[in-house]
């Protein structure tokens, strides 16, 4: 009997990683990164507005009051998307929409409710700050700093970071494909008819969802009987193809010895025989050349624990 | 501006389902079930040994001790899944398998440990209970008993009572099939070079993301400009082939009008503008025919609350 924290931390210890892999951003949702990941550029990647307003240079409007308003004549405006190809002068201004780059010769945005305009004059009547809402270029990422470390798991929080960073592609650890093996004569397939003795198959479709759930890629090998000689065979012509195998059935104290036989005979070596925890504290594991084998109880509830 | 918990109950009251579908049990993890799921069996659907052992009939051991031992032939070894076509008489007892049925004239199983044998005889030495380490035809499920009930997500829990139920397809919803398109003229495509004033599309992988956690089926729309007869009509295209909608870009204060003016361009009327959570307010949600639209910000944290 082992402690499940040390059972835990033996297997982290002994386990490989699975190859790495290049895949498009759009499908590394819950895959782990293996490289750190350093922007290729500034982000915001340019000067912009955070406001739909009038673009303006806020030294100008230093004197301005309700009784002495600044007029200015109003550009083009710069929609989001569209580089503006002016600098302004100090006797102008221009519309600028939320996302769009400031102009040069700008250094703050007035929103359009706080300025009278008609025509091409807008009035200014209010004082107001350098830098007022803008997102300046670089201001939440310097082009080259470290966004994410190797190893993270991918979710939606990373993707955004990942798209910023410009990664199309992105390496990570290809699943680990994960055979599924149910032993013991009693087990029948869930489409088919229920004869005497039998029960059905309730644990290929349950781990193949654990599987899933925990980031791995199922393996269905089947139904298998008891026969030591046909389960190791299985075991022995799957493991190459395999990061990890998972049994159940032949675990529980009385038969022990089924499963522990058989990872013996395909060569595999035993690192528990049993874990503190209950239910599921049958479970034999081994390891073959860095990948793990788990003979779990056949019971659902002591499989669906370990 | 809307309070977010009556945003919530708008939208519940409003949704429609999805059209069912009939799956293949393997296939259906993290599906919603469409219907009741009653046990078309007792399960255990046998009275079968708990352990490796001696079925015997209880009633012939009560006067045991260890001075007076009875000792019983034993018959064949019954293994799991192999019915016994025999019954036990008062003399004998029968080897017995964890998961194999009982036989018939035995009410109770001795474990192995416990019980002195030699060729085919077996001395018993302590009284043991009526029922001891088996477990009961219908212990834990009745036939005809309401094992799962309708709109319950399957995990794997489910997939076991499923697979015990001996649903081999099951009835679910399909997965909300949900357009994503991002607006805007700064939008570049993250494999494609970033000009200047451009920023790079970091919503589309996000939303798909939080779509798939979500149980829904993400369908890229592509990236489109800020015209709204572009919009509309990619809204218009590809409505009727979705069960929901989400936009992206042109729902900030000074500029919500667009998503709000190219959602109702459609036909959909427009359920809220706004709703109190902070970032994400910028919100507009529509309906048409029971489809939501839902147009967020473009800005990544915004539209990632939202």
């Amino acid at each position: 009997m082992i402690e499940l924290i040390d059972a835990r931390s033996l297997i982290l210890k002994t386990v490989q990683k699975t190859p790495v892999i290049l895949k498009r951003l759009k499908e590394t949702l819950n895959y782990v990164l293996t490289e750190d990941i350093k922007s290729d550029i500034n982000y915001p990647p340019f000067t912009r507005s955070k406001m739909d307003g009038f673009a303006v240079c806020s030294k100008e409007l230093i004197q301005v009051s309700p009784g002495n308003p600044l007029i200015l004549e109003i550009l083009e405006t710069v929609q989001a998307g569209v580089n503006p190809n002016f600098p302004l002068k100090s006797d102008q201004t221009a519309k600028i929409m939320t996302g769009a780059p400031l102009p040069e010769g700008a250094d703050a945005v007035v929103p359009f409710e706080e300025v009278s305009w008609q025509g091409s004059k807008a009035a200014f009547t209010q004082k107001i700050t350098t830098g007022q809402h803008l997102s300046f270029e670089g201001e939440e990422i310097k082009k080259g700093q470290l966004v994410l470390t190797k190893d993270k798991i991918i979710g939606p929080g990373e993707l955004v970071i990942l798209a910023l960073s410009g990664k199309e592609k992105v390496k990570v650890y290809s699943r680990p494909r994960t055979g599924i093996l149910v032993t013991g004569e009693e087990i029948t397939d869930v489409g088919k008819k229920l004869e005497k003795a039998k029960i059905r198959d309730t644990n290929s479709c349950m781990l193949a969802g654990q599987v899933k759930l925990s980031g791995g890629y199922p393996v269905s090998l089947g139904i298998a009987g008891d026969k030591k000689d046909e389960i190791a065979g299985i075991i022995s012509s799957s493991l190459p193809e395999l990061d990890l195998m998972i049994t159940t059935g032949g675990a529980a104290a009385g038969e022990y010895d089924l499963t522990e036989e058989v990872f013996q005979s395909v060569g595999a070596e035993i690192l528990f025989r049993r874990v503190a925890m209950k239910p599921g504290n049958y479970l034999v594991a081994a390891q073959k050349e860095g990948k793990f084998l788990f003979g779990l109880s056949g019971s659902p509830s002591g499989a669906f624990v370990s």
